[in-house]
């Protein structure tokens, strides 16, 4: 029986976690949750799966949980520390970290020093901090499993081959709804359009992120951290179907690759589950259906957002964390209509090259990066918009 | 330093073996060597990698071959006892066995026998007696290690993963030269067609059985028991590309597939040098020059020697010998123009559905059974020939 602290518990991972526990009770029990603002399905989420402690948004979300739920279990906490109590849960054996954002970085830590087994969707605590992640969970043996559908496509195709051996790796991208569009249309697409992913069902956040490709940038990065090999021999490969994850070649000219129907249950039971594989029940991948996989490269002009993830990552130090602070400053402002698609790599860019990198950060400063990239964004959001 | 024993060294595997051990002195050393009729190449392989053993056709082959060599090694051998001896060379670390069609079995059983690690490009011996060839490598803790391109690629997406969490082995086929031709052409097509396939470069032998897809059925015997997968959960995808080289689906609904260029060099160093890989320098796979990946079921009409293989499997016993001995057969008599690519198939019916196979056989059963086949082939090849 393995049992789970769940952060994230009702966003898109969560809800996708909770119904492989559902399936196979036999193997899996909650034990806590953390979520946000959804207090409705929260309430759910503590009726279905018993959990001792639950985490939500602030002191006013716990007061309004508290008086919902009648029994006396779960406890319900609130904020930072609350979501750090669920991530380091006495009796949890892994936490699944998927968070939304910067927000899930300290949790993660929490959950690494309470050497919890880490199955992570969460990616930014990764592109914030990875160096240090990495270096903390190999100090305390904490394994750590990737539920990205790409990043498990390549842990399944590094599986039983040498880390010495890889040539590079090729993570896919669908190249979203926007990779046909013409150039200069982009400049006026929608919250709405950019919000429709012809492939997966996800958050708003990694939705959008999807649109621009800042998704794969910030995935490139995760790569580069996880898998231990380096952005030079890190590559992306549009493809639209969305069936090949990711692959890995080798030295010798072999590439192994994962395939799948884009379906989250797929990863997230892997990572539960890793080494076994669960019976999923879900329809066998047909390739005759499929007719046809394509391949093409990343164009620069119509994504902008990847090649700044690789010069973050060039950069070194706090760069990533800037980077991925400006991007969630832009996205937003773009979902209020404060900013156009186009103008979010631009802010950006102009945050990045705002900042001078630390190099070899603690996690102090690269929060201060993250909250001085904060403030450089919002400034120059209002510029943006005061501008004709 | 790998000490190898190469059976079938003057053929397509056994050259392509030899060059990468010439690339890699300082990895193999050749000790003997076992080919056929071809002296001038054996007599080349000699100078260049001094084996201590080599074997040929017969006696005859011997004499000459020793007049033609100055020095007094190699030992030079002939006929089945030289194949043995060369197979179980006491300073043998591993023996290739890459000899064409059903002669390769006795050696290969002399092999195992030895307790020589096996890396086998020859299938026949595994269709023939795959079920007691592999009990004979559990038995006496010998590593089998395919060269295959399709065998290659569906252990290199095993590794890692779990036997029992297996669905479906999806072995991929070019369809060779006959993918496009109409039907009723096909009666037509000469040898020189036969032998043009459109993506690998390889042996006449295996070049016809590729043209007839029978060279897959074979596959899928071999895979059978190399991978202890019953047939029902194998299947064949015709993939004119020739890049996907097979894929494992698991129970989740992940599938796990090797990429490469059509190179053999790619699976022989792969046996070569397991667990480890070379870097072979071979050119990266470029999946945008690709451009598309593309899979269909295969036509029964069109390649009915599939199902017959399947059928043989089924049948168990010595079926598969006998649908092996019956397509060498029938192969030799198309390309002497004895039979018309179409009667490949009727003639293997044929001599199927006389057979009453022998359940559990023993390796003299089997021999007894495929020397039956042998006859009663040649006695269907004179009345097909005789018929208008």
């Amino acid at each position: 029986m393995k049992k789970l602290s769940i952060l994230g518990s009702t966003g898109s991972i969560g809800v996708s976690t909770l119904e492989i526990v559902a399936r196979h009770p036999e193997r899996f029990r909650v034990v806590a949750l953390g979520g946000g603002r959804n207090l409705k399905k929260m309430e759910e989420q503590i009726l279905q799966f018993r959990p001792k402690v639950v985490s939500v948004l602030d002191a006013s979300s716990a007061r309004s949980l508290r008086a919902r739920i009648a029994s006396k279990t779960p406890e319900v906490l609130f904020g930072e520390e609350g979501l750090a109590a669920v991530a380091s849960h006495p009796e949890a054996d892994m936490v699944v970290s998927a968070l939304a954002g910067s927000i899930g970085l300290m949790p993660t830590f929490a959950a690494i020093r309470a050497r919890k087994t880490l199955a992570i969707a969460n990616k930014e605590p990764l592109v914030m901090a990875g160096e240090i992640l990495m270096r903390e969970c190999r100090k305390r043996g904490v394994g750590i499993l990737p539920i990205d559908s790409e990043h498990s496509a390549i842990f399944q195709s590094l599986a039983g081959h040498r880390q010495e051996d890889i040539k590079r790796l090729i993570l896919t991208a669908s190249g979203g709804p926007f990779l046909k569009v013409r150039l200069a249309d982009l400049e006026r697409v929608t919250p709405e359009e950019a919000l429709r992913h012809p492939r997966w069902k996800m958050g708003q956040k990694v939705t959008l992120d999807s649109a621009s490709l800042m998704n794969k940038g910030l995935e490139v990065i995760e790569a580069r951290w996880l898998f231990d090999v380096p952005a030079g021999r890190i590559e992306v490969h549009i493809h639209p179907q969305s069936i090949v994850h990711s692959m890995v070649e080798y030295i010798d000219g072999s590439v192994v690759a994962q395939l799948a129907l884009p379906d989250m249950r797929g990863p997230i039971a892997y990572a539960l589950s890793y080494p076994e594989r669960l019976n999923l029940q879900l329809p066998s991948l047909n390739l005759f259906a499929i007719r046809k996989l394509t391949f093409s490269p990343v164009e620069e002009a119509r994504f902008p957002a990847l090649g700044l993830a690789y010069r973050a990552l060039e950069a070194g130090g706090t760069m990533p964390a800037v980077l991925n602070s400006a991007n969630e400053a832009a996205v937003e402002a773009f979902l209020q209509g404060r900013l156009t698609f186009r103008e979010i790599p631009r802010l950006i860019r102009e945050v990045m090259e705002s900042h001078r990198p630390v190099s070899a950060p603690d996690l102090r400063e690269i929060l201060n990066a993250h909250s001085w990239a904060q403030k450089k964004s919002r400034k120059l959001i209002r510029e943006f918009a005061d501008s004709p």
